[in-house]
């Protein structure tokens, strides 16, 4: 057994102890020091980069340390094994990718106008955010030696009196509290309901002098970052908002290797563990702190996540989820309430899930298309979801079409050596000057946060304006020559994005062409799947009226650099549109709304699913756009260099 | 901080700790040393005798220590603080009480029969054994890439098929193991369902070949023991039975007591653990143990107990049962599950409970009562069930009348300072020679079992005996000369039942004449509430046709003792039936049959109750039946001295 002290870019210091069969990847795991590892520690990604200070490690050299960095001390934490007790540096971008809990000020307009802006469509749209839950005011008899009914009694008769309906349940949790509560307010109470017309389901019961709001939770579960609000049933108000990454990535980064990691014994518990433990539970403690809001008085959930994300989360085998014939064990389920999760809002609190299509396109879709509110048009649309993986909704109001492309983590900053997700320290776009080649970041954070690593939408600006610049190839090779400019002994390029005194970072923050290789397959993976689909319909791509580019790849996406990298049909600038994380704007529409919910569900049902990889035509299309902007630059007429 | 070594009388040596404000009895109950302490520790009942062989032990002098017994180092537990290290004899006698599980042995006849002819009065009286849970077997398809119907719909569809109900749910458990069953079967299952007729509720999936007993547990809870038996659900066979002591018993003997800690800090948690995780779950793991039945295979549950124990085993707050105007929380509840009180069988198991019918009549006896089949009579009848106090129901088809007797805990040992449940070691039966005064004992446990204290019935034979042999007065007082008969400095007389070297324990076994008269009390506070019911119809004793009597007091109980001390009338004594524990048998027969849990719900809100507190007459009575047999000698005619 040896002593492993890690020592963070922070000056905190954490000490682990592991034998010398534990990797320090898996010696930092289980003493919770942060370490991303989205290749599952398999030597893969060059993410989890430690310095060793002191100490003898066991450690082979891999493409993702150069020899000047083996020199340094930079070691892969995940194929490092100690000889002796050890010191080593874990620098921050090592721990960036799993990021920070950020609380939303909701202050700023910006945090909800989103929020708002697909509200008013909805409501345009002509649907209400009317849902069963209420507040109802109960006052009764106070018993007497004459009157002796039980508690439980004189409550439900009551609500049938006041309601008109027959059948009403009261739950173990107001069961248990019941008799203080009615001695504690003189019978006179306010009961949070959820009414239909057969039934009266009693959540709680307060003393009726008490402010009671009615707590509503929507969460979009990422494969790589986790966002929710909080909002008041009644008003559809947003009360806090907050987002974290998902504690599940030093699983994996993609589904696949979260599936894989899941199926290990007690895998299932520890992946749901990372999300509801680790993530879920303490976003709603901060969300809720925020908010002066207690955790408890949240009676209605709603999740929007993609397949394999809610069914990790339900703690069920995934495994059918990736295997032929790709059956899930549920689109859709009614039957999850909170305390079967161990989600620390009321136990009974309902969990309603935006319903999955098939094993590859989950209900964060169903969730997205809402609020993308294509399918209320005549006219045709895409919808364009860039988490990890990218999805893509096409249609109108008569029909819809699906299909995932297979981009990886890319866009959330995965893959990508110097990747990162959109939190403090992303830079989130960037401008480069054609003749110094100087870049120009804009970075998340308070004014004067360094930079960190790339955000999605500052990897989209960054390939962009490197090859703009000429600086790059349309192969994604360096072309250019300059201080930025760095080629390492196998001749393999890369751009300095900022040298270490400038950076937030013990290392400089560096763009590789495996990196800038990386990304062009994921832009490929998107725009060859918008191809395949209108091919298959006999679509050209002038049909295309609008396009609605969801996900949490920033605070926006530069579109006209989307359309320079060929990621996005060349048509005008102005069919574009960011519509933000759509997946949780929907999940908070379904949650205040019962006929959304409904509406959700019946677009699950219609939308069909076309398989990319059934059709012959894809893998040539895939091909010809691992290219910048195509192979065809006849498909992209306005791109031109600066 | 003292070392406390405590030594039983089985030789085990069990180490506690504590401080010179800590009493032995609080060490002894941190340490897991069983000392009964029914007066809840007010040196009140003299059950927690512990001998001090070493140390020093600041400890006053108690009525319940002779001066003798003082000397020889006979010290109450309750009142004795440590002053250094200690080492102190705990006597079997002190752990008596609260005791032991104890499994029974099904293939004795004896110890099915009782529910066995309870089953068949029911039939006989028109009411089936069925009720809705049933194992229904599905066969789906299996999955295809061109059937990719998700597993939950897959099988929801068949059994909406099969069973031709529309509303099919599928909880959380089944959710969560759903892909795997399907997988390791070839999608061909066994379900357990829970049938309506507009809805089926899927308890389990399980493979077809799986050879599946839907399990049912029904539970009496009394305030001092807790019996279960497990049963086979379609079949009502029982396939387990045992019983144990209430943990509670630790924080009093009576209700009142345990309400009064359970209003405590913390104590409605601990009231709970006590009788959840000490009591039923171990009996659970121990009858499922011994029937070779996986425990998570059991899907319902019935309860019957009296208002203060499910309230407390519920968790709710117990202290307006005992404060005017005397509500509980429920008299009936149908929306607690296994997994709310934390009972380990199936999470989904439903709880149901045997109604209450008050404060101080509980939902023990509407079990009880549909067991004794009085209601289904047109003679008049009258049931007792003599637990940790009794209660009274008399009627007929037409009527049934309620009451409560604060009998105190005499007849399960409690206030009684050689008392104890009926368990091994208990003296169940006592025939005295009048001549020699010598007692023959009949003592529960295999044979070669040495006598440790008195059982109710064992209780009722002494008395009687001692009284009808001329040995005791009618007012309970020595009145002869012997060599077991004893008197202490101040006067108070003892009978020495077993003497030292014959029994399982460290000290002779004796009656006391405060024993004797706390057992009048109890035994006249039973025959004047059955004066003061009939008295407030109008009606004399002879009206009465039968008289059940139930109870966990022994195997059984001599009706002509009982009659000769004056506790129950004096009528032939073909009328009299001894009918065990009928509310362990009224919560089997409501958990496998729907119609007679129906019919116990009927029985409760039909049944009138009788406070008799507030009958004028009621005192005199119960003063007049302080005597043996009563004051009043012309109401017991055949009661004669032998």
């Amino acid at each position: 057994m040896y002593k492993i002290t890690f020592q963070k870019d922070n000056g905190e210091i954490v000490e682990g102890f592991g034998t010398e069969d534990e990797t320090i990847l898996q010696i930092a795991q289980k003493s919770n020091v942060a370490i991303d590892a989205p290749c599952s520690g398999n030597a893969a990604c060059g993410k989890c980069k430690v310095k060793l200070i002191e100490g003898d490690l066991e450690s082979p050299k891999t493409r993702h340390i150069a020899d000047e960095e083996y020199e340094q001390g930079w070691r892969l934490a995940c194929v490092s094994k100690a000889k002796s007790d050890v010191t080593v540096g874990v620098p921050d971008i090592a721990s960036a990718y799993k990021s920070r809990m950020k609380l939303a000020d909701l202050s700023s307009e910006d945090e909800i106008r989103i929020f708002n802006e697909a509200k008013e469509g909805a409501l345009e749209a002509g649907y209400t955010f009317e849902n069963n839950m209420d507040v109802l005011e109960v006052e009764m008899d106070v018993p007497t030696l004459d009157d002796t009914m039980p508690d439980n009694e004189r409550l439900m008769r009551k609500i049938k009196e006041l309601t008109g309906v027959e059948f009403v349940r009261l739950p173990y949790s107001v069961i248990r509290k019941l008799a203080l509560v009615l001695r504690g307010s003189d019978f006179h109470v306010k009961c949070v309901i959820q009414k239909t017309s057969t039934s009266v389901f009693v959540y709680d019961v307060l003393p009726a002098k008490a402010d009671v709001v009615i707590g509503g939770l929507a969460i979009d579960i990422g494969t790589t970052s986790v966002s929710a609000v909080l909002i008041n049933m009644q008003t559809a108000e947003i009360l806090g908002k907050a987002s974290s990454g998902n504690g599940q990535i030093r699983y994996g980064a993609d589904v696949i290797n979260r599936i894989i990691e899941s199926m290990k014994p007690g895998g299932k518990e520890r992946l749901q563990d990372a999300v509801i433990k680790e993530t879920i539970n303490p976003l709603i403690e901060e969300m809720c702190k925020g908010a002066h809001f207690p955790k408890k008085r949240i009676y209605r959930m709603s999740i929007a996540s993609n397949t394999t994300m809610n069914h990790l989360l339900v703690g069920v085998d995934a495994d059918p989820v990736r295997m032929e014939p790709y059956i899930p064990t549920f689109f859709k389920t009614n039957s999850i309430y909170a305390s079967d999760l161990g989600i620390d809002v009321h136990p009974d609190a309902h969990i309603i899930f935006a319903p999955n299509i098939g094993s590859y396109v989950g209900g964060d879709i169903t969730a997205g298309t809402f609020t993308s509110m294509i399918w209320n048009r005549p006219e045709m649309s895409i919808f364009i979801d860039l988490g990890t993986n990218g999805e893509i909704v096409f249609g109108n109001s008569d029909f819809l079409m699906s299909c995932a492309c297979s981009a990886g983590p890319a866009f959330e900053g995965g893959d990508i050596s110097c990747g990162m997700r959109a939190t403090d320290g992303a830079i989130e776009a960037v401008k480069i000057d054609k003749e110094t080649m100087e870049p120009e970041l804009t970075i998340i954070g308070d004014p004067g946060t360094k930079p960190v690593g790339l955000c999605g939408s500052g990897l989209i600006d960054m390939i962009a304006e490197l090859f703009v610049c000429g600086i790059i190839s349309p192969k994604g090779k360096f072309i250019r020559e300059g201080k930025r400019i760095r080629h390492d002994k196998y001749g393999m390029g890369s751009y300095v994005i900022a040298f270490q005194e400038d950076a937030g970072s013990i290392k400089d923050i560096e763009i590789t062409e495996v990196d800038i290789d990386n990304f062009i397959r994921a832009k490929g993976a998107i725009f060859s799947g918008i191809r395949t689909m209108l091919n298959s319909l006999d679509l050209p791509v002038e049909i295309i009226d609008d396009v609605y580019v969801a996900g949490g790849i920033g605070s926006g996406i530069n579109m006209r650099n989307a359309v320079n990298i060929g990621m996005l049909p060349d048509i005008p600038m102005e069919k574009f549109h960011y519509i933000g994380n759509s997946s949780l704007t929907g999940a908070y529409m379904m949650l205040a709304s019962r006929e959304i919910e409904k509406k959700t569900y019946e677009l699950g049902q219609s939308m069909t699913y076309m398989e990319l990889s059934t059709i012959n035509t894809y893998m040539d299309e895939f091909v010809a756009c691992c290219f910048l902007p195509h192979t065809d630059s006849y498909l992209f007429p306005t791109v031109e260099l600066r």
